[in-house]
């Protein structure tokens, strides 16, 4: 039986789409696309992130490296941005650039650790406590309150931004998650040696 | 100068997209195509819609016959549905399948008619009060609460819909108006019939 961190590497090691979720509810959920995978040259548990809307799967609007660990017992997914990301745009489907990430283009994102649980046969992960998460979008700060949930079947997931000083929401899933079902598989590209326990 | 009728149908007859706000606010906006074209052969007044995700332009999710008319001093915007509306899908780009909407393809949406007034420059229409537009959306039926603004910029658009029962939101532009620019402009389709007054 595999370990709870292999798991959610399987699990994550996969890409996903929530095209039902926007047809069945024109036009209030955007056409997204979100793919993790693994980055065997990095740490083991590293994963790319790429999410884009459908009509510009080129010009991601994030792009991460995350990295899953076990420390101290708990489950983690640690976040990082990458230096002048748009030299990775697109290397979630291009092998060589996917390769050419190193560990000096990595941007650690403090206070926006995931910690995970094991809820049912999946997983249920959210943005550490402690508001410290902080993002910018159109001139704005926020501190970001994000979560996730994952099994064999699909993923959901929330992001909202809220106000530092008076903890108002300022922007985010008010309609409510995003839901995806899984179109990728990724899972043969972790290193065997990333599934051990 | 021309009548506020005249110049409501002016203001309406052109392509509209969301496109910058979905792509300043990623995911939280799906980028939506929205086109109002005259239909001549119809009764003085009338306009194909057709909204689209950018997506699948091909595949609107809505599609109606508008007709703008004054009726006792106050501009009021009919809607109407089409029977058998994939038999159109499309033809707010194809003038051959414009002409051959007929009257007998009109289906009248009771309770869903746009009461329009003046605002500056511009307009702002809502459905008529009475909660009577009601719409089914994965078997549930609400009333739809929709509102929009146009002037020579854009427009901005609200649609929600309300438990007929309790009142309370069951969807909707929870997030925010979706808010357009404009991109075609189709005022010579005009019949000049249509403008005097």
């Amino acid at each position: 039986m595999s370990s709870s961190l292999a798991r959610l590497l399987q699990l994550l090691s996969g890409g996903f789409s929530n095209q039902s979720q926007a047809f069945d509810n024109p036009p209030l959920y955007a056409h997204i696309l979100v793919k993790f995978r693994p980055l065997p040259q990095l740490a083991p548990g590293s994963l790319l992130l790429e999410q884009s809307y459908a009509i510009s799967p080129g010009t991601p609007y994030r792009i991460r490296v995350l990295r899953a660990e076990r420390r101290d017992g708990e489950l983690i997914i640690h976040n990082q941005a990458l230096h002048e990301e748009q030299r990775f745009w697109g290397a979630i489907e291009d092998e060589g650039r996917r390769r050419s990430i190193g560990n000096a283009d990595l941007l650690p994102l403090e206070g926006c650790t995931y910690v995970v649980r094991e809820v049912g046969e999946g997983f249920v992960g959210e943005v550490e406590p402690g508001c410290r998460c902080l993002v910018e979008r159109k001139g704005s700060v926020a501190y970001l309150v994000s979560s996730f949930e994952i099994d064999s079947r699909g993923m959901r997931t929330i992001d909202r931004g809220h106000d530092p000083a008076t903890h108002e929401q300022l922007w985010g899933s008010l309609a409510g998650p995003f839901e995806f079902e899984r179109t990728d598989d990724y899972r043969a590209e972790l290193p065997a040696a990333w599934l051990e326990t």
